[in-house]
Formats: structure tokens, sequence, C-alpha cells
């Protein structure tokens, strides 16, 4: 099953009227209709109304709030209303608040604040579903089935602690396979009976928070653990609803780059993936062009909902400013050009009362359409029901694949004597930066992909080898690929042990080098790395983390120019049959990546669009139908002009382009052009 | 009740010569002669002297103490010693000590320890009074009751849970009531029983501490619940005093402005007020100003006493640096130019031993005379014996009112969404600063206060709207006075939900303006405002916050010069009825505040005092026999010199100053001016 | 008993075999041979490895690795496997974990995680220590006990509470006397049963933290009893290993200046003080200079062992650097200059899993011999085959004493009312550097050591007098010697009570000086003194403390420039007996130290050794012979030539160098000098 079928991109987002009276409603569907908004998504929170005590439930409100929204013409996103536990619940049954990682046992409050192994809970949450489904399967209006709402967090109580050993049962088989995995004889930590293992907290094998522990394979485990305890939660959800719904698409929203779940092992269960994105400021562009492909990776290059996203500001951070005029629309377009087959908001009507009253609205405490957030969005509308379907569906024809791993992200974060400035996503920003810089089409995929299709593959901080990643690699070169991976690579195997071998391990093959030491340094330590390929040099600086590195096969790209190894390899490439695989040893500044990501696509033939032009992003997607929308999206507070190098036709506005025209793209403007031939 | 009656401005401070052997007593009854101290506060922390045991209640060495001071001549400020519990009260009833707000009990240790609902707790302490009153009562030198000491902080035991429900079932009568103002509809909280009710707190509704709740409402109400729990505590003792002494007034000392306790509600239970001021650095005189100012108004414009100060320096700071010679002087002169009755110290005789032993004190561990510290308080000790009653129960006349407001301090401090970088005291002490540094006199009033006799009121960050605020500001306006008000005003209700309605709310009428939307950053950015009336112009700074107003009936005064809102007003005036209402809509620097604050004032035939000359403090006192006494307190560290613009006989050194005259004001000096005509 | 006897300088480290298969103990002998590793400290996390059971002792694999050790000609340091308890232990007696300063009971993880009262774990280590040694005691290749693994933290349970109660009772015999101790009149705090005394924890008596305390007799006497309930721990498994070996002598490894344990307590204890050596950076020199000079000390001049350094990096910091090459070297060298008799690293070999699989190890993941770090292991393994037993024993000739004292340091540390931004060991450190930067020999001594011998006694910081300590410093100053003593000093008794005295209480006839008051301020105050003795002037910077210093019959050397105490003195000598008391009341930045200590140390006819020579350190030690070896060691990253002020041979390459020679001592190099007349 994929993402929902539609005539159109849907556009609407959160919606609660059982916060509000009848003529609040009423004042709402005008104020929709002109905005062209035509999805509500109903329910998230709504446990506590549709089942006010063990043994009631009570649709008579939600089905009044479905019926109007039906009446109104509109598609609906049904929510499980399992986003947050009620009061009855919590007191009748403490265990179904969490226990946290100080150890402490919660009570009733906040949200995301369900014990994901309390068989209560599941049990509870799976009938709340069970019911909604079977009262609303019937309803043509339910296009998507949205199950509990952005899950994670983690709990440390008893019942999960009993879990997680079941867990690690199934996993090990016997404790000796689950002591060489986590190394116990170090420290003496030797278990000799299951029930001897605690979660790993700030009681037991952490300090300083959840990134310090004693023992990173028990850590890295929970991780796992709980990560699929909560998809067991979810699955429990989904398969209430199957039964008496279908056909409906069932997803649940995530939140992008988020630590603690693993999405890539979330992902099979959804039917489609969605997400909220809240980016942390308005330079955030490259940030959400990467995640928006993270998301679309999830599920194999198929369209992805954005579930939410603010019209205005956000409500938690400290400092909530202003989406700038226009943003919010370029944003929106950016979602869409990466593969977005939805836009939806949060919220549609802002709350009087509790954290939320001031998160941005479609609506806002005065009701009114006169206001700079209600006329953009009525605007961006209007432009969804004008392109109508023409890009639903599409897919992104990507020739470069980065590769994105949670268990490498938790593992180099979460290591003894590495370094704790050394930020997984930082760096993967960097290479993904060099190549949205230049125009070019990425999918962000796990390790786990088949690597076939790309003529390049980019493994930043690829700390941890699993599986058959390093032979998969090695395939790409030798059919004259390009692999290009850093620091930090090749460390660990699967249970976080070192390779008992030189570094990067099983990747020193492919990169044709060696790793004798390494050196990390606070930010204030700058060491400069000459980078020469033939005629093209550059000076860049590098900083946090040096690898000394010994050249076997490989050849010496650039050069250390301070400290004990100055002259020493910091980026080498090595030939590997056909291909190259490039091995950067040093946290080269934005200049370095860019300038090696540059010469890595110059051995291919894969277009780099607008690639002098700072800030214009572009996009394609391949319809079903198989044409070519180009986007181009000004990120830029001024208009800027480009030469056109494609011919067609922008569907927002019916302008013709023809390749060699100039083309003015608007401050924070958007194109999508249907290329013509 | 009010105020104790004395001849003179008491003198003095904490004593404890329950610490020291009979010789020191000799010691210091000697140096207080030599300091004129009049006054002292006995038994604050005597609990476990007085009563060792349960059963045991042991007054000989207090009777000892209130013996030689009666002997000595000293008027006493007498404590009911329950400034902390003794330690076997905690070990007999686990419960009395607090739970906090991580949810830990705690045990023995430390001071202002009580759980505020314990019925032990609350039985023993009255106890307490009751017989320290019984013993004390007939005993004329008596002068004061001092209650508790610094009540303060929270607790979040199971019997304040108990209590807080009660409270709730009170103030909302039904479920219903509690759900609509809490807004539990919201993330599925809608209670069905009181008892799902629980605390606030880092377990339940809280994340990043005290001022981060899910809920406002909840926790709004729970430092409402918390503040009268412990004033029940107090009046709980002021009842047991009562019972034989009917005539003695009654005080607890406050600590100024103090976010925990809602002083305007505790007020009217307190005969007279008092408060321990301690500020924060040698630049504090703003803020002490607008301290006493508002201690002043807590029981409408009667005088208060200052229960401590020190007399060199803090202990509980990292660092203590010792206040600089002549600034006890000074800053003693400005409390009673603001109307202090009494000046008295914290401590008499350093401590030997435990946390406060190295906090500033009249006699240190040397016992001697002849230190710095002691000659400046011997001098101000002859000072007000040479001032005698002079301007004793003095009232001071202001025709300009700040509204101060606990709730809207609590609410806009803990509100998501706006701005965490926005803070109460900060805004507020910049527009009694404009009103200081130009020598106006203001009170410092509730939102409740009557304003009638005032021709400005100033309501900064006037957050929360209770009661008929709107409605008299407005009255304020339409009889011709004037109305100032910032963004961030007018935005909830009692229970923190937010207006149906633009904002700023029922203030919109007033202020003649809607506010669109509303822009937060951080400190690094700048907006240039242009401030405009008439010829008057000036370019200022503003940060932080930026609202885009829409004038109604307003008129633009200030305009912002940058973002995609420059040219959109940033401060308005608006005519309603025969006054004016001013609306500041962004974060102005001191300068604009000044700008504004001047503008205001200009169309009130209110004098100016020294406007020009920085940092000279001017205050009115008028005695209940009608004579005005001017108070001129220079904070330089130069001496700086006037033109008289009073005749009047100066009442610290006699001499006569004529209209006209120029006058020296010493480096840190005062002048207490009696005026003639 | 002292140090273990050796034919030179052991050499070698840690080292886990029980991690590894077989054929990885063989490679590991080859590289031992290679780097001439001689000695191996073996079992310190065994002890779920040889009891894996509460029934169950079995040592089949530790004496498979001790025969071959054996076998292989290796001298061993035998662990008591008590480094860390196993988690049977913790699952079984939950009373073993600790209870930590937030009143958290721990559950099963890390290490250090033993309740030093558990009756348990006391029976059990103990029991352990017993079997090891029975086991071992006969084997000659043993050649200490290495007991526990770096003792410290602390734990606050009730086992705790009561063993801290029966402590009291035995320190104070009574209630009464305690009360007076702890000055419990203070806030009610007498305590009229001992049960009813509570640890000092977050709980209790503590805010912010382990040194912001409301008692700070309570808190002191906790560190006290902490310390000693540690060391009970330590001589209760020293008892057992005792039963059946007599004569190897017994260490524990120490962790340098680590505030939570007084070593002075425990050295009497050990048979040899050994210590562990991680600078925080790589411009530690002063400061590991002072640290060893420090553990010299302990046992009164002794030598003493390097039981761990780090061939590379760390693993516990944020940021873990590379020594730099060469450093590892000089640091080793710089040891055996302070009196260190072995050079062990941690570890052997890099672990592959868990938190120190990437902290320095001489055998890497590779497993090679040809890394930089193993060449240079090798190379000093080398040397000290070349030197051999030549300083083994030897002592270093010291005129010069500074006092260290844990109590002064926790005291200064933790009150109230002073400053939290002076620290200890910073200001004893910038005393310390003046005395290394101009080449003395200094004895870090505890107070209670006989001062007898030493012409110049330094005492920074002395804040706590404890016993004879200010008649002995007079006695020092009356027969000609010159002591040195700073602001801060001389203000508390042994139960941290104010001295009700002049400060610096007892120590002010022998300074001569009386102090008024004392100011203050954060970093951003700089206090010019000029300081002046003869011709020799010179004006520098302080900082952070500022004593208003009236003197008596001293002479006022220093005199503030600024503040309203420029003028007055801020250092002083006074002439008492033949010799001089030097007082210091303000914190003086380096060069006023350095000056002051160049004028102290010019009355004496101490040889400076290449004062004008910047980083280039020397050490004396006299060999049992006689012999004296003056140590060169070259800090500076490049060579530096000096003129020989003595004739004799480099011990490490034969060279002979005549007294007036010019000698260039390499980058990071070192000499050691046989002296020759």
């Amino acid at each position: 099953m994929t993402q929902p079928a539609t005539a159109k991109i849907p556009f609407g987002g959160d919606y609660n009227p059982e916060q509000w009276p009848q003529e609040v409603w009423d004042q709402d569907y005008r104020l929709f209709d002109a905005a062209a908004v035509d999805t509500v998504t109903l329910g998230v929170f709504d446990w506590a109304l549709i089942q006010p005590a063990p043994d009631v439930y009570d649709f008579t409100l939600l089905d009044r709030i479905v019926e109007r929204a039906v009446a109104e013409g509109r598609q609906i996103c049904m929510a499980t209303a399992t986003g947050a536990h009620p009061a009855w619940l919590a007191r009748a049954h403490p265990e179904v608040t969490r226990v946290d990682f100080e150890g402490r046992r919660h009570r009733f409050g906040q949200r995301h604040n369900s014990c994901p192994s309390s068989p209560v809970f599941r049990r509870l949450s799976a009938e709340l579903a069970r019911r909604v489904a079977r009262r609303y399967a019937g309803q043509p209006a339910v296009i998507a089935w949205h199950v509990g709402n952005e899950y994670g967090g983690a709990c440390y109580c008893e019942l999960c602690a009993a879990g997680f050993r079941q867990w690690l049962r199934e996993r090990y088989g016997s404790l000796e396979a689950l002591n060489t995995a986590w190394y116990t004889t170090f420290w003496a930590h030797t278990f000799t009976d299951w029930d001897q293992i605690e979660p790993p907290s700030a009681l037991t094998e952490h300090w300083r928070g959840p990134d310090h522990t004693a023992f990173q394979g028990i850590t890295l485990d929970y991780r796992r653990f709980m990560s699929e305890a909560m998809l067991a939660n979810f699955t429990a959800e989904k398969a209430a609803i199957r039964e008496s719904s279908p056909d409906v698409p069932v997803t649940t929203n995530f939140m992008g780059m988020y630590q603690p779940i693993d999405y890539h092992r979330w992902a099979p269960h959804l039917d489609f993936a969605s997400w909220d994105n809240y980016p942390p400021d308005d330079t955030s562009q490259v940030r959400m062009a990467l995640t928006h492909d993270l998301m679309r990776g999830l599920k194999d290059g198929q369209p992805f909902w954005v579930m939410e996203q603010t019209p205005s500001t956000t409500a938690s951070r400290d400092v909530n400013p202003l989406k700038r005029p226009g943003l919010m629309r370029l944003w929106s377009w950016q979602a869409v050009a990466h593969g977005a087959d939805a836009l939806l908001f949060f919220q549609m009507r802002a709350s009087r009362g509790a954290c939320e009253k001031y998160h941005g609205a479609v609506i806002g405490h005065g009701g009114r359409a006169d206001t700079r957030v209600f006329r953009e969005v009525a605007e961006v509308g209007a432009e969804l029901e004008r392109l109508g379907g023409a890009v639903l569906g599409a897919r992104t024809p990507a020739r470069v694949a980065l590769l994105f791993d949670w268990d490498s992200w938790w593992a180099v974060e979460m290591t003894d004597g590495l370094s704790r400035l050394v930020r997984y996503q930082q760096v993967v920003s960097a290479y993904y930066r060099a190549l949205w810089d230049v125009g070019v089409d990425v999918d962000v995929v796990p390790v786990t992909k088949d690597l076939e299709g790309y003529d390049v593959v980019v493994a930043p901080l690829l700390h941890m080898l699993k599986g058959d990643v390093a032979a998969r690699l090695e395939a790409v070169t030798a059919r004259g690929g390009s692999v290009v991976t850093t620091f930090l690579s090749g460390r660990v195997d699967e249970d976080d042990n070192a390779f008992l071998m030189d570094v990067p391990g099983p990747l020193g093959r492919l990169a044709g080098v060696r790793v004798d030491e390494w050196d990390a340094r606070g930010p204030e330590v700058v060491n400069p790395v000459q980078l020469r390929d033939g005629d093209d040099e550059i000076e860049v600086a590098s900083q946090l983390f040096f690898e000394i590195v010994i050249p076997d096969t490989a050849e010496t790209i650039g050069t250390y120019g301070a400290d004990f190894y100055a002259g020493t390899p910091a980026v080498t490439r090595n030939t590997f049959g056909a291909g190259h695989a490039w091995y950067i040893g040093a946290g080269l500044e934005q200049a370095g990546v860019s300038w090696v990501m540059r010469r890595v696509l110059a051995r291919h033939d894969i277009e780099l669009r607008y690639p002098a032009v700072r800030d214009l992003e572009t996009a394609v997607r391949v319809t079903p139908d198989g044409s070519r929308v180009l986007f181009l999206l000004n990120h830029r507070a001024e208009a800027v002009e480009v030469t056109a190098d494609r011919s067609g036709i922008d569907l927002l506005t019916g302008l013709r382009v023809v390749v060699g025209d100039p083309v003015e793209i608007a401050a924070r403007g958007v194109m999508l052009l249907r290329e013509e031939d």
C-alpha cells in the first residue's frame, strides 16, 4: 500500500473543533473555503473525549465533527486519538506513565507519556484504535489513518526492563553471546543471569546524560529495544485498524532527523511516511532538503506527507521568530520538490489555552481572514488548486546516494575516547550541502539499500559497519562508481566492538589506507589542508578531528599543513576496480568538502544545475506519466536571474520558458517547470 | 493596625545572644550603645532552643535574653521562632519536610524547610507562636511580632496535593469549570475526578524547570495555592499571637520582588509590611527604589520596615563584594526616603559557624569597634538619633502609579510561544527608571488599586487582565489622565486563556490598535525605532520582542526601521476621552522608554526634580503634620552641585537652603530638606 | 615496609589477557619483549571472573594468565580484583550499590560503585583479597599487591548514615560537643538524638551541589567519615592479604590532587604510594610536578610508583588529544625526577569494547609494532634498561616545604561568604610554580609534618589551623627561616568555626598584621599592587580577593593601587625571631607571587637552577649511595642551550659534561646528570 490517492495535493492540517462551540465551526469552514483547505486531521488528542472512563466510549462529539467535515466536502486524516493518555488511566494504572532516565516514576501530565511496555496501555490504545477505525472505516472521506503522534522519548521502568531482557534473549540466545557482544569482561560486568541486566540509565551505566555510558553495547541495544517497543505500539494499533479498514493507508508522523527512533526500522510497517517539519531557524533550507530526502528514502522513494508545519511560529523554543513573508510558501514548495504529496499545518485554529496557544495557526484568536498569515496560506491553497494532480506520485531520479545510519549516529556520539564535538548531523549535512549547492538530486538511504543504481555513494561518518555494506560499497567502485567516506568510519561492528584490524576496518581495502592514530582537538585548533587534483588546488581549514593516514594503494589528494603530522595525507583517493574510493581523514570545512564532492562528480556525467548560483535550489520529480518537473526555489531575499537550461512551462503561472532565455525568479520565489524538449 | 508607634526610626537588627556566653552580651550592649542601636530582633531561629522535645517548652535562656534587652532599654521585635523547624520534629514527623519540584522527599536540613500543608507543622508552629506571645505579650519593650522568616519555596507532597485539590474545589466548584479554565480538552487532559489532579512538577506537567509547563492554568493555580498555603501558616501564627496580644503589630519579612509569593494577596493580613533588602550589586539604586515603592504600595502607602540589610557583605553569592564606604548609609536613607520607618540589620554579631559566619555583621569575630563597618553603622545611628521622629509615618504624595502584578509576572515568564528572554522585572524596571531618572515619585500598586488619584498610570507587560482593570484604565484616560502599556499586554484572562479577540484584547479599545502578529528574536537582532512627537524626535534601538501593530484610532509615534515590518508602527498614542493611551509595541531600549515617559509626563503638571542630573535621586515624604521633606540622594562617587529649587532646612545638618542657592551634595551624600515657603 | 625492591625501574602496566584468546597473548609477549616491558598489573577488574557466583571461586583463567607472565619472566603487580563488583552481587544485595548525593539508590553499572559501609561488600571484597593473596603469595614474580582501584566518590545510604553516626559518637563523645562543633544553635539545628543526624546531601543541607552546604561542620565531617570508610575497605583487604603474604608491599592507586579523599590520612596505611597521572592537557608540567611532589610527600619522601599513565590519549574527556611526540617520554622522566620508582601504563592492549576501547594503549586494535606510539614506548623501555637501578630509592633533598591540606581545601571551597572563584589548587599551584620556575626542589607536605629541616615554608590558603601548626610555623621563623602565607589563611579551627579574634587568627602574631575586612570581586576587577623591597620594585595585578590589612609589627612590601583601599598594604613582611613571615593579602597574579618568592629565597642560600631559562625543569635525587643525579627536562618544543653549572655524566647517553660547558638539551629532551666534583 502507498500514500493515499488524491486528486491534488491535500492541504489543511490539525483541526480541533472539540475545543470550540458550534458557531466557531461555522467560521472555520468559511475560512477553510477561502484558503482552499481540503483536508483536516481530526482527533489526535481525543482519548479523554472518546473514552471518558474505563467502560465508556462516547463518539457523540467526534461523530458531529466528522459529519460536519464530510458535509463540507473535506478529506479526513483520521487519528486514533492515542497521542496522549487520559488522566483517569494514569490514576487507575500508574504503570502506564513512564519512569525517566533519572529513575523517577512520572505521574499524569504532558503527552508522549505512556510506557511502551505497559500491557494496559497497549491493550487500551489498540482498543481505541479499533473502535475509531470501526466507526469511521466506512466513511469515504477518511483517506488516511494517523496513529499516535510523534512517537519518541524513552521509558526505564520495570516493565521495560523485563521487556528488554526478553528482547535480549531473542537477540542473543545465550548470556555468553550477550557477554561477548557487550564485552562485559571489561570492568567485571559479566552477566550470569538475565535478571541482572538493568536498563542503562543515570542509575546504572550512565553519567552526564544519555550519551555517556560505560558500556556502549547495552545502551545501543536499549535504544534498539525502545525503538521497537514503540513500534510494537504502532503495529498493534495498525492491526486493530486493519480489522475494519483493509484499504485505507496508515501512517504516523515522524520528526525528521530525530535521534531516538530509528525510522529505517519503522518504515516497512507504515503504508506511507509522513513527518512534522519544524526547522530550527530561517536558514534551514539545506537541513530541510536533507530531511525531506531522508523521509523520501524511508520507503524507497515513495512520496511522503508533510503532516505538520507551522504557518508562522513555533511555540516550544526560548525565542520563536516569525516565518518571514514568503518563507512558508517557499518551504511548502520545497517539500513538494523533494517528494511531498501533502502539505498540512499544525494548527488550523489557535487553541485558547495551554502551551500551544501561541503556536502559529492558520486562524488566530481574533478569527480574522485579513492577517498576513492567513493571506499567505490562502495563496498557497490557490496555487495547489491550480496545480491539481500534476506532480502527485512523482519520483526523484537520483544518481547519487547518501547513506544515513541511526546506529552510526548513536554510536559515534555516545562513544568515549573520540570527540564529543564531532556531531553526526553536522558532518552528514556538510556532504549533503556540497551536493545541494550544485543542484544534484540525492537519495538519502539506509545502509541496507541496494546501491546498484547509483554512480556516487557518499557515506560520511560510517562509523558502524553492518552486514555486507563494505562489500556493496566495493561493488559500487568495482563497476566504475565513486564512494566517499570520512574519518571515524569503519570503526566498529554491529555490537560496537572495534574491528581487530587497522582503521578503517573492512573499508581499508577499498580506501587503500590505514589510519595510524587520530588527534581530537577543540574548535580553537585549525589545521590547514592543501587539496590538489591535477591543476585544481585549494587550501581549506580542518577542525576537530584529524586522522593520521598512511596510504597503501591510495594517492594523496589533501595534505595537512600543520602540527607534527604536517605533510601527511588528510584526503586520499584510491582506484579500486573501475572506480574511485575517497577517504576524508579530517574535519574539513565546507569549502573543502564541496571541493572534494565536485571532484567526485566530475568523473561522472551527472548534471550540475546552476552550480554557481548561491541558494538557488533545484530538484526534479518525474511523474507517473514520465514528465519531468524541474523545481527552482530561490532561497534568497532578492530576485535572481538565470539563463534557462531547459525549455518548459511553469505549472504555477503557465509561463513558457525556452532554453537560453533569461529567467527571473523572484525573492523567495518558485517555479515548477514541466520540461519540454 | 499599622506599623509600630516609635519615637524615632528603630535601628538595630537580628541579634542571637543564644549563640554566645554572657560576657559577649556585655560587650554587645556596650557596642550597641556606641552605635545608638535601640532595637533588637530576637528569637527568629529559636525553635530548637524553646522546644527541645515534643513535650518540653523551655524559656529559660530566652527569658534572660529578653530581660537583658529590656534592662538595656531596647525595643524588641519578637520572633515566633518558626524560621526553621527542629531536627526532632523532622525525625518524628517526616511529612513535615518538603517534597521538592523533582519529587524528592527531603529530610532534616537547611531552613525554609517545612511543608505548609502539614497539619503537624501547622499545629506546632501556631502553638509555638501562641506560647511565645503569651510569655512576652505583657512586655512593653516588645513593639512588633515577627512571624516565621522569609516565607518562600514550594512543596509538592501528597499533603499539598490534597490541599491543592481542596483549594480547587473551592475555587471552581465543579470539574467542568476547572476543565474549562485549564483548557484540558487540549492534549486529552480532561479531569473526571478531583483525585486525578497532580501538583504540576518535573514529574507531571513540567520540563526544564518551574517555568516550563504544558498547562499554564494548573501551574498558575498551584502558585496561587502555594502562596495561600503559606499564608495560612502565617495567619495561624498571627491568630495564636492575638489570643494574648491584641494590640502589638504583626509582620513577617518579605523579600521584595520575590516571584514565588504574591505579596499583594498577603498584605491585608499583615499589620505592617517589612522586607529584607539584599540588592544584587553596587548599582542597584533603581531596583531598590522600585522595590521600596512596591513594599510601600502593599499597604496602600503605609510606611514599612526594612527588617534586614547587611552592613557590609552578603554570604550566599559566589562573589560577595563589600558595600563600598558610604553605601550602607546612602541606601539606608534611600529606604527612609521611600517610606521605611525602621532600619534593621542582619546581623548584629557574626556567628562563629555555619553558612552565615561571613555574612556582614555590625560586630565581627574580633569584637572591635574600630572597624570601618562599625564606624559607619554608628554614624547612621547618630544621625537617626538627631532626626528623631521627624519623618515617622510620613506618606509619599505620588501622582504616578505603576501597576505590578504577580499573575502577569508568572504568566508571561512561563508561557510557551512568546519569548523566554523578555523578563518581567526588566521591563517594569525600565519604565520605573524613566520616572526615577527625572525625579518623579511613583506608587507601585496592584491592579486592583483604585486609580482615581493618579494622573499617569503605567502598566508594562500587563499580560493578564483581571476583573475590571481595563475599564478602570479607560476611566483614567477618560478623565484626562494618561495610560501607558506595552507589548505582551492584554493577552489572557485570569485563567491564562487567550482573549478571543484581537490583541491587546480588552485593552484594544483604549489603545486604539490591533496587533496582527509578533516577532520574537534573539538579543543579536536590533530594530531601530524612530520616535517622533511634534518636533521631538529620536532614534532608539529595540530588541527581543516586536509587535506588528495596526492602528485603528491611534496615531503613530514610533516606527520600525528594519525588517519586513519597517515603516509600520512600534509606538502609538490614542486619544481616548480627555486623555491619552500609549501603546509601546516593541522592546525599546532605556532611551526610548525614557523618551516616551517624558512625553507622557509633559501633558501633566507633574514636577520633574533635577531631571538632568544623573543619579541624583529625589523623593518626597509628607509627614502627618503636613510638612514636606525632600530627600536628595547622590548615588555618584563624586559630589554634585545643583541649584536649589526649594527652600528648606536639612534635617541632618540643620543647614538652611534657599531657593536658587547652589547646593553641593557630597559623594554618596544625602540631604533631608524640610521644605519651607 | 617500602616500595617493592626491583633491579630497575619497573615498566609495563595494566594488562587484561582475560579479554583475549590465547593467540593474542603470544603476540602480546612478543611485543612486550620488543618494548622491554618487564612488569604487568593483573586482575584489577576480575571479580566476576574469579567469583562468578556467591559460592564459586574459579582461578582457572587467572592461574593461566599468571603462569604465562611468570613463564615470560615478568614481574607482577597483582590486583585484588575489587575494582568493581559483579552483577550478581548487586542483584543479590542491592545495598551494595551506592545512594548518590541526590538520594537515588543506584543499581548495577559502571565501577567505583560499592557502598563502603556495606557489610556484605566489606566481607566479600576482603574475602576476595584473601583468596587472591593466598593463591599467589608464594609466587616470587608478584612484587606488589594492588588493592581496589582509584577509591573515590561517596555514598549517602542508610548504612552510611548509621556508620556516620557511629563515627560521630566516637569523635565527639556527646551530642553537646557535636552541637558546639557544628554550631547548631544557628538555624535551630540542635540535635537531641544521634538518629536525627542525616548525611549532608541535596536532600538535607546542600543546594547547588556538594560545595554548597548550610552547615560546613557536618559536611566536613561527612567527607572525613567517607574518606575513612573507604580506607576501612582498603585496610580490610590489606589485612586479608597479610594473612598469607607478610612481606610483599601493598598499595592502591591514588589520583593525585583528588579532592574527595584525604590521602594524608590514608598514606600511613599503604606500604608505598602510587598514583594515576592523567594531566588535563599538554601544558600540565607544573601541575604534574606539584602532584608528584605531593605523592612523594605522602610517605615522607619515599619513592612512589606511577601506576597508570596513558601512552597517547585519554578516553573520558569531551576531546581527547594525542600526547604529542616526545611528551610521553618527557613526562615519564619527569615522574622519575620527582621520585617515581616505576612507570606503568594504562593500558597494554586496547580493549575491543566498552568505554575505554579508544583509551590510549601500548598495543592498538591492529596489534602492530610499527605505530608511533609503540615506537616511543619501546624507546623509553630501552632507556630504562640502560639506566638500570641507578636512581632507585633515591631521595629529594628539599629545603623548601609547601603545606598542602585537604581540610583547608574542603573548607575554603565550600564556605559561603568568601569567594567561590578562589580555588585552592590554583593558588597553591601559583606558589609552587614560582619555585618550579627557578629550579628549587620542594617537598609538598601535610600540616602535621615536622618542619625542622626546612629553611622556607610556604602555606598558601592555610584556611584551617589544626593542632600546633601556628606554633610550628612560628618556630620556623624564630630560628631564622621564612614563612609565607596568604589571604584566607588562619580563619577557622578544625571544626570550621571562626576564631574569635582578628584575622588571621593564631597566625596574627607571626604575620604581625590584622585584617579588618575583605573584598571579593569578579574576575573583571583588577587591582594593581605595587611591590617594593629595597630597590627591587614591580607592579603586578591582583584579582578575586583583596584583604584590607592593618599592619601591627609588619612592614609593608606591597600596596594596593586602586579602590577605596588604595595605598593600604596588600603584602607585608614581619620580622619574627631571626626570620621573616610574609603575608600576601591579595590574589596576586603569577608575576607577583614569583617576585615575592624570589625575595623570600634571596635570604637563604638555596640554589636556583637555571632560573632564567623558561620551561627548563630541574630536579635532584640523591641515591642511597650518596650520588646526586640532576634531572634536566626541557618542556619546550625547541632545543635549549645552557651553560653547565655542574660536571657529571648523563646516565642516558654516557655523555660527560664539564661545568662551564655549553650543553644543548633537545626539544622535549632529558638529561640525567650524575654529578661529579
